[in-house]
């Protein structure tokens, strides 16, 4: 008889019960597949009466998650807690020192000290394992650590975060505002009472930082992500993408470039014939381009309790199996120092709105301070608003009017530069709208 | 130092170039991830002298792939020759008994012979990894074999063959006809001078047949496999799917259902809004519903010298780090009979195109027999062709008017007993064209 894998779990919320709920369901096949029983032996969460469902008399109770991570009697710990300090921290690398593997969703954890505790986990024999950490049910991070190992990735982007893209979806659906699409998806449970780390763009930063580390093999660095999140975007800029032939989607972007690494997360315009522009609502999706493969994309639910569990039971499949690859698909000692990309700032197209002041010569000094930053327009869009009705025959409405330019590829500070002086010169009523355009096939 | 793993190459067509060249260019990047140094020491193709654009003066040279494969200087045998028997076979069941790993991209030769080489390789203790049989480029092996081990799949669905879709998407955006369509792609390289086994769906039911063992943990039967090919969509069905909300693919599906395994191969209409609608061109793409994990969706390039040998490549890298997984994804002795589905046949939504002859009755016969049948109208579109210009006041023209019919749900069966009926009334002009509609969310 083989023996069975131990695991211990920290952290009982929706992810850890739909992990008992698989092993209790699929337990018989998963022995069958990877040859040896997967049992869990002890669990730990905050609160031990609390009603999940599952039956947990079979376990070994631990209140204390260090002490867990230290147990004889378990061969692999999951931590399903989050954050990114504390007892996360702590009984991970508690765990690492005592030998353990560790299999984690946390990618706050990751994000913060990935790259010292896959250094840790090499020295210490064991795997770091973190599938559910990134895009949910999807797995990325087996696509980047194995299946691309012939590759060189040149990009890595996606839409990682399904609050943020349920919100654009909706905005863009109902013709709703922001904060309307907002407390919609705290109603339905997609986003949380305090939005912050969702809606401005924090998670997708965290998520991307760990494809990028996979990607070009580099060390973890989160902070040096230019973080941007969708509050400031508005159903007029919705409707004018339409227009354009493009949709607003929150992306995640990482590519290599000049011998170096340019990440951010910013609401973006991408072509509506991308397939990308097509994944609505809490579907999450990533893309990587690599110079043997072209391009892949892979879809599907980027968060709930059952598809992370999914992800986390990869993991954990793998070290029954007893395959070993280095947590960022390489070995930790071997992750070359984060470098950001060249000197050139990000070059791209920008889409940007103004509400301009309808008098005469507005325009043209607008159309001048482009043109003194080497700023080419593709397209202009000026729609005047029809005249209010109690005022038909207004010769001069002083009502700003929305007017829509998109740039040929220049670079962000240009556009910031002209945007500065249009401010300046008093033509414009509200602060300039502007958003970047990806380019995607 | 660790040991090299060794290579033996048999067949260097596009596929075992680029493999060659993937070496090359990332051989050292390669070693890293992989803990150890991954060199092909040996190649063996039909025609010594053909110029690859690779150097093949470092390799030693065999006439005969069988002695290859049974060489002392290799670890792995890949197999790139292609073939359902003849040197491939032999030489990869000469591999497995001499102990060599085996690294294949061809789908003929598992559909036929996989089930047997599966337990073959598991007797000998070596692997026989295939992602490059299946959907070219796309991890889709890995993700059935490994990421999906927590789950139950349900279904498994794809455009499977990047030819059929490439003529399906030009019909639709040129509205040629498939003949047009095919003449184009073979000019373009995209079809083969005999173009049968990819436009009669014989190559996707190969593909198919390997994603079924691994979803379900049966024995591959291709035999079991209904397949239709694509010849007989017209441009009539592309613009009436079009206009109904859907459109036209060749997808491959296998399903779970009632105890059994139901695979099929045919043209289907699939809603617009589903992600595998816009899948266009000679892009494949591969849906799994599986109960934890929801849907998966993974696109991207189905063929290419390249992006096949990026997935030949993914399986090397796993033998190099001793990644052990079954064939199929678990012990091959454990892979159950194929068991169709039960006794019910299947049921879904039709899509039916008759010529009918434009006199009193012939539509009222034909929905006596449609009732008769027990087969509910979702909708009936009529539409009146303009009468032939030398004859615009002929009260009843003779010229055959479309009718398009989509059902609800109903079987097989039932359509195919209503349309013999409907064609021995003599009320319609041609064979009844009819289409399975497939409802994915």
């Amino acid at each position: 008889m083989v023996e069975s894998l131990r695991l211990g779990v920290a952290g009982l919320g929706t992810v850890g019960a739909s992990l008992l709920r698989i092993l209790q369901r699929h337990g018989n096949d998963l022995a069958l597949r990877v040859g040896r029983p997967v049992v869990v032996t002890s669990v730990s969460a905050r609160d031990r009466m609390r009603d999940r469902g599952v039956d947990l008399t079979p376990f070994a109770w631990f209140d204390d998650p260090v002490a867990l991570a230290r147990s004889n009697d378990i061969d692999v710990f999951v931590e399903l807690m989050g954050g990114a300090d504390g007892p996360a921290a702590a009984s991970v690398r508690a765990a690492i020192e005592a030998g353990k593997h560790v299999v984690t969703a946390n990618k706050a954890l990751l994000a913060r000290h990935g790259t010292e505790l896959a250094r840790a986990a090499e020295a210490n024999g064991v795997s770091l394992n973190f599938e559910a950490a990134a895009a949910g049910g999807i797995p990325i991070i087996k696509t980047l650590r194995e299946s691309l190992a012939g590759n060189t990735v040149s990009r890595v982007y996606g839409i990682l975060n399904g609050t943020c893209n349920y919100i654009l979806t909706r905005m863009e659906r109902e013709g709703l505002s922001f904060d309307a699409c907002l407390a919609e998806a705290q109603r339905l449970g997609y986003a949380e009472a305090d939005p912050t780390f969702d809606v401005d763009g924090f998670d997708t930063a965290h998520k991307l930082s760990l494809l990028t580390a996979i990607a070009f093999g580099s060390e973890i660095d989160t902070d040096e992500i230019y973080v941007e999140g969708i509050r400031s975007i508005t159903t007029a800029d919705i409707e004018a993408a339409d227009e354009l032939g493009y949709r607003i989607k929150l992306l995640g972007v990482a590519s290599w470039s000049d011998g170096g690494i340019e990440q951010r997360v910013h609401p973006t315009m991408v072509p509506k014939s991308s397939p990308i522009a097509r994944v609505d609502g809490v579907t999450n999706a990533v893309a990587v381009e690599a110079d043997f493969v072209g391009r892949l994309v892979l879809s599907g639910p980027g968060a709930g309790g059952d598809a992370t569990a999914s992800s986390v039971m990869s993991d954990i499949a793998d070290i029954a199996r007893g395959d070993v690859v280095g947590t960022f698909g390489r070995p930790a000692h071997t992750l070359q120092p984060y470098r950001r990309a060249g000197i050139r700032a990000h070059e791209g197209g920008y889409y940007i709105r103004l509400a301009v002041y309808d008098r005469p010569g507005a325009f043209a000094s607008i159309a001048k301070r482009m043109a003194e930053n080497d700023i080419s327009l593709e397209s202009i869009v000026q729609r005047r608003r029809a005249p209010k009705a109690d005022a038909p025959d207004h010769p001069q409405p002083l009502e700003p009017q929305p007017v829509i330019l998109i740039t040929y590829d220049t670079t962000e500070t240009q556009v910031r530069e002209a945007l500065d002086r249009i401010t300046a010169d008093g033509h414009i009523a509200e602060q300039p709208q502007m958003i970047r355009i990806e380019q995607l096939a």
